[in-house]
């Protein structure tokens, strides 16, 4: 079992991605595919004049703020344009892809933070109206049964709140957690970049190995959004998943080389040794 | 079992018609609904700078104007903004809804027109970037495997042509054909009108009754996209569906009072005589 999460990044070859995935589904390998979007979404927000708006938190932290207008844009981009896209690339590569939200069977649950502390314009605020969270139950039988019946499950954000309120959640974090739930040996997150570097943005400095019981020290070589695929890949390994790889989603043959051992792969065991549960189920 | 096609007026009593689902499906009955959303859709597609166009065909009939950049905006209004609410409102009435797209593992297949005859200024023009289909197939067993696990399928437009591209398709048709392939004993169709009227907009002047085998001539009677409405009725009529109902979604208990005969019937057995396969499978 083999979760890929697939970075919203507009540079990302589409095509390789869809043919690489569809190679892997045709030899037997049982495959979820989780997608992200920030990049269009925000692009999408100004033009329908409601634009991105992010907040500091009190310890300097810069999140995206969410109110309902945000998340039904988020919404209209990932559960409606992106997702149909990914749906429509796979059918026409002959892989029976079925998209869902997180909201939808409850496959995403989580909690949702309902007041969140920020600093606007330099003053402590409390806002009650934003709507994220975490996902911390995944529907497990929802996705085994969908797989069992030969669909691929194309997953996306928003999850659901305990309270049954859409909740945006992050990709990544959601896609460690699916992960986890499926007992899945591997989660590739592929992105626009060629794996974690040791000095952003020089591509040369790519790490090739992290052993998985020292990920959580590389939390501050990672910059920006790769943070969170850091903190997503140490969640994925501490549940159970065997190897997380971090590979370059723009080349033409991306995911068979970032699981032939290019990217970033952080592991439990030393690569070169075999990894036995690869195999097809 | 039943389908519900929800219109997508936005004078619709939303949360009445959740409840009222709500309550068929914790009664023990077998739902599966269909969403519309045209209204909101022209409003957004102005709003992303790309109006809504319609064309005439040469023999006057007029219809929408589906490019790739009006159908990805469909997707978001249908797929992403619409059918998501649908699922957190019933989410939140303790319904484990799921959406899907016609797209999402084939559920609606249909044949694409390739070539649309218009009328455009006065010239013949033959328009060849249009998304635009018809429903021939349905996927069964997927909506009955999702019945079966308990969830409720919220199911909207767009379908998916015989080559894997998004097809545009007419909602109350795709729902009159998911009434036949699940042999549904009644498709209710909810509208922002009381029924099918006699002389529209005249509501005093409702039909309470048509019997099924008269339904086609009624089809002169019917006003703009009511047209549609009493083709997709004759169609699941002449599928095997026991009986179609055309009733008012504006009031605070439209499911209830439909199914008990308000609003417009059109069936094989005259009203008064008993429905014995509509009780709970």
């Amino acid at each position: 079992m083999l979760v890929i999460k697939i970075g919203g990044g507009r540079d990302l070859n589409h095509a390789a991605i869809v043919e690489g995935i569809a190679q892997l589904w045709h030899e037997g390998q049982r495959v979820v595919v989780v997608h992200g979007g920030a990049e269009l979404t925000n692009h999408i927000a100004q033009q329908l004049g409601h634009p991105p708006q992010f907040i500091t938190s009190p310890s300097g932290h810069t999140s995206r703020r969410t109110d309902k207008k945000t998340l039904e844009i988020f919404q209209m981009v990932y559960c409606g344009l992106l997702n149909k896209r990914w749906v429509e690339r796979f059918q026409q590569a002959g892989v029976n892809a079925l998209g869902l939200s997180g909201m939808d069977g409850r496959l995403w649950v989580g909690k949702r933070k309902k007041v969140i502390k920020a600093l606007v314009n330099g003053r402590r605020m409390l806002i009650r109206d934003d709507y994220t969270g975490t996902v911390e139950q995944v529907n497990n039988s929802l996705l085994q049964a969908l797989l069992d019946a030969g669909y691929l499950p194309v997953l996306t954000p928003p999850a659901l709140s305990y309270e049954g309120e859409a909740i945006n959640v992050d990709g990544d974090r959601a896609a460690a957690q699916t992960a986890i739930a499926l007992h899945a040996h591997t989660l590739l997150i592929l992105t626009s970049v060629p794996g974690l570097l040791q000095h952003f943005p020089d591509e040369t400095t790519l790490i090739p190995y992290i052993p998985a019981r020292e990920v959580e020290s590389y939390l501050n070589v990672a910059q920006g959004r790769m943070k969170k695929k850091v903190l997503a890949a140490s969640e994925a390994l501490r549940g159970g998943v065997q190897r997380v790889i971090f590979a370059d989603g723009r080349t033409s043959t991306s995911v068979q080389d970032a699981l032939a051992g290019r990217g970033t792969h952080i592991t439990h065991i030393p690569p070169g040794e075999k990894h036995t549960a690869e195999a097809i189920p």
